[in-house]
């Protein structure tokens, strides 16, 4: 039998040739695979659901991820794609699978964490499974939103001259956690030394405890904005709005100075040798959206501080483009975050 | 900090541990953690959604399980929760983790199992996620099913004097696992010794593919017969009834000599050492479905082949009994499968 190593396709090519032959059959089916979430229709109002997996030493390490901070993330990450349809987070279900070391105590901390976040963001937990593994955490989750007939916003409706927009900052998560590796092998060359993550709060959290910019979604419902396209970073900004591009069919030109990059990012940058801007570009696990909305909503926006422009939608014959501080021209690259 | 095993609370004891401050506060969870799936009230009519977790080692050995047999498996018994409420599936999510061991050609082959499932049950695959895993290959599904409004059935319905009902044949799917792990234990002394699968097609069938029941739950909502309580038996029959039982706040009375068990497992099972009762009683994995209803519903339903009455439902102070072939009573006690 041929073998093809899974390397030779990416995350994004194997999806694609696992799914080509997906054909639904469900009147119901507004949306499959492909995007943030999946769309149903649902009698009135539109149903819409994603799901996400964790695993132990790919995604998390329980070396320094505390439990409790994990089981929010595993709710936040996932909220976070229903957010992204501009719907609202409803239900969640999670299931796990775990390994003897694990005791009740240890469960009970994360599952602390999964209450603190379906708490925060108003979701009811209505299902799941535990089971043992061999070797390993793995977290499921399933998250359910709900919206307005036809109100929800995918990834392929950014057109020429749109603005596109980001929440929060950038490359804070991926900072956050080159910090939390490095003192993971200081720690096991040496217990004695105390981990120094003082003035280090922002960055670390982004990676520990991100958060689904439900807020923002909200904000923009109540101003009555409605993006043209939109997603969540969670591979990093180059790769993400690549999507966009591409399943809308345009190009898009990012300014290096308008990217929102927190001092501490840029400080701890540094101190790895790095640029914020190649932090907030390639580094992924943010969490926060990325839309597109037409020029004539800019009015509308600049009064959110959550909320920066970064630059604007092109034809697609204009590619993908990064204008530097210096007023250079490069190719935007995707080279971010990858599971495999 | 205290540790407490996970076995000193074995499975549900552990889910009640953690979900036992759980509160829901949409107005639209209709059902939460506890029955085969929970229920969400959808503007007219219900959406029903379950979720199930398979991990290598613990649910399935790669050795002898094909992909494909196994991808349609994470299908089947995810839809047979469904069918377990009385509801019939329309969408799955399917996400999945694995090791650099597998090829695109690997996963191509459980894909094509997937949607032969999809297919065979008219569900659409409208989402899922596909990362790596350091060891071990972990499959989690989730599926959603709709009903008409309140028509769903939950676990706590049985009433005194209901017929106990169980679909196809029990104890099977254990049987076949008990060849299938013999022959590997033959291959692994003796590599040259071919498997002897011959006349054990149904057996072996039942654990590698099962089947859920959704014809059986078509039938009876064709011929009008709304069980009391329903579930589909994952656990063994005598793990499984009690669900029913303790939720229904009711005992039961079941008949050896009514036991729904096929002529190969009946002679396997006597290879073993073991009897066709126990296998029926304490094997895992037949994802037959078990409900009750009224007695006054006996005439339609002794009408299907597809379904034995077993026995029927006495008060709480009768317990839970088995009535042996020689007339014996004896109390039944959940020692069925057991994923800890």
């Amino acid at each position: 039998m041929e073998r093809t190593e899974i390397e030779s396709l990416g995350e994004f090519g194997l999806i694609n040739h696992l799914t080509q032959n997906n054909e639904t059959v469900q009147a119901s089916t507004l949306l499959s695979v492909g995007d943030d979430a999946a769309v149903i229709d649902q009698f009135g109002k539109q149903t819409v659901i994603s799901t996400d997996m964790l695993v132990e030493g790919i995604h998390f390490d329980m070396m320094y991820t505390p439990l409790k901070h994990l089981g929010y993330k595993a709710v936040a990450v996932n909220v976070s794609d229903i957010c992204a349809m501009m719907a609202t987070p409803t239900h969640i279900t999670m299931s796990i699978a775990f390994s003897n070391r694990f005791s009740v105590e240890a469960l009970s901390e994360f599952y602390e964490g999964v209450y603190a976040a379906c708490n925060k963001y108003n979701v009811d937990l209505i299902g799941g499974d535990t089971t043992s593994s061999q070797k390993g955490f793995v977290i499921s989750v399933t998250a359910i939103g709900e919206v307005t007939n036809n109100q929800f916003v995918c990834r392929n409706g950014a057109k020429e001259n749109d603005l596109i927009c980001a929440t929060g900052d950038l490359g804070a998560a991926y900072i956050g956690l080159q910090i939390l590796e490095r003192e993971k092998r200081i720690f096991l060359e040496n217990p004695t030394i105390q981990p120094s993550l003082q003035e280090k709060e922002h960055v670390i959290g982004k990676i520990l405890k991100p958060e689904a910019r439900l807020d923002v979604v909200e904000w923009l419902i109540e101003n009555k904005i409605t993006p043209t396209a939109m997603m969540d970073i969670s591979d990093g900004l180059s790769s993400d709005i690549l999507h966009i591009c591409r399943q809308s069919n345009v190009g898009c030109l990012i300014y290096d100075e308008k990217l929102p990059i927190h001092s501490q990012t840029k400080e701890m940058a540094m101190e790895f040798g790095l640029s914020g801007t190649s932090c907030a570009l390639n580094g992924g696990e943010d969490y926060e959206l990325l839309f597109t909305i037409p020029q004539s909503d800019y009015d509308k926006i600049v009064l959110s501080e959550k909320i920066s422009v970064i630059g604007y939608i092109t034809t697609a014959e204009e590619s993908y483009q990064l204008i530097t501080k210096q007023g250079n021209k490069h190719k935007l690259v995707a080279q971010g975050w990858s599971a495999f």
